[in-house]
């Protein structure tokens, strides 16, 4: 065990780093705040490189983190301070090496995301694929990144559950298209189809759109089917992560 | 139009009072912010007392305020900061008097929360029965104010849509039993009815419970039936509000 006690700490400025995306996406690793999400790290055999545990973290998880072997620090209350992204510390931060998914299997459920932009949607829509048994997510340009704390933390550890790729949705549909399986994208246009006349089928692509502008006109024009969820009420619109969640159970 | 220039001026320290539960629960007015929320009210007749705008908000909508007759204050950018709950203030909040609906009909599809902590997920429930046509919701004890600026943000207008009562949830139960309704709990249990097995009615209430511990025991017992979500992949739980909507869209 070593100690960090100041939070000018040249350790700790370099880990704050990536609390940036553009250093993140440099790096192969990055930070897993609370213990819930380091244990679920531990169980799926994520490679924890090293754990920061502030006084009170020390009390209660020291054994835990000796019996995994795991390097840790002891940080003093204003190094854990500068160094968590929550108001509130949670005791807890593990540096955790990256494990993207790299051979893809695209058969069976999969939910896509066309620039879904904040993080706490992604991080509740991946978590709701795994609870309706997907069998993964792509990300989209635009849409927020995996490794973010806050997408991290609306996740729950659904990240070690289910394989979760980020590249471009158009250069993937023809993948899907390849294995059989239905593109479905959705519009808030009733043109579109209602939800509730599709018929289910194991294999398919669900994709979501942006909170604001739904999806790209581009990528609409590339599915099998548009559908939509009719709207009885006077509200303009459903959140996208309700809406995802209405679909995924609705077609599973 | 009156100007005020100092983030310590009076008026804004008393309105700012407003953004605290306990002196907006004494209040009968409380405050909303931003233009797209403004609008609803003003659509809906609410009664809006008076307007804030700032130097870009008198810009773009001196005549719509002017149009509806509303008496407003132009303030300086430092006494817009003071008196936003944002990061980024919009540029327009209104003081608006409350409206507690007081004459309950409990017949048709009623939504009710138990102890949902969370003003995000409140909202986004709220919205989500307003989008699947319910014709209310009751806040039972230990839920978000539906006057606050998180709730009311995150409801998109819905409060004006359809009513929204705060009380008891043990007392209410016998009234929605009274019209014939049945009252659904939801459980994470497998010992509870999955959803998809319930039939369709014309009037029920569905009740969901808190974040972390669920409905209360108490309640629990006092539900016709208690449904759950079934889980299918490896994650715990649903976010609430996802579990809300999959349950309210799948029972109408």
């Amino acid at each position: 065990m070593k100690e960090i006690q100041a939070a000018k700490n040249n350790k700790i400025k370099e880990l704050k780093k990536l609390h940036q995306r553009k250093y993140r996406s440099q790096s192969e690793n990055y930070l897993l705040e609370g213990f819930h999400l380091v244990e679920e790290a531990a169980k799926a055999n994520a490679k924890i490189k090293e754990v920061y545990l502030d006084e009170r973290g020390l009390q209660l998880w020291q054994e835990w983190v000796e019996r995994y072997q795991l390097d840790y620090y002891l940080l003093s209350d204003e190094a854990m301070k500068a160094l968590s992204e929550l108001p509130t510390p949670q005791g807890m931060i593990a540096l955790v090496q990256k494990s993207d998914p790299n051979l893809a299997d695209f058969s069976g459920k999969w939910l896509l995301l066309d620039n879904v932009q904040d993080p706490g949607n992604v991080g509740t829509i991946v978590r709701t694929a795994d609870a309706a048994g997907f069998d993964g997510v792509f990300l989209g340009k635009g849409s927020a990144d995996k490794y973010s704390s806050k997408v991290l933390r609306s996740m729950q550890g659904s990240q070690f559950h289910l394989p979760i790729f980020s590249g471009d949705i158009k250069e993937t549909i023809p993948e899907f298209k390849k294995m059989g399986s239905n593109v479905y994208g959705t519009k808030l246009d009733q043109a579109a189809l209602s939800y509730t006349q599709v018929e289910k089928t194991p294999s398919f692509a669900l994709i979501l759109g942006n909170e604001g502008q739904g999806m790209t006109e581009e990528i609409l024009q590339m599915t099998d089917q548009n559908l939509y969820i009719p709207i009885y009420g006077a509200a303009e619109s459903l959140n996208v992560g309700v809406a995802a969640g209405i679909l995924m159970y609705a077609l599973i």
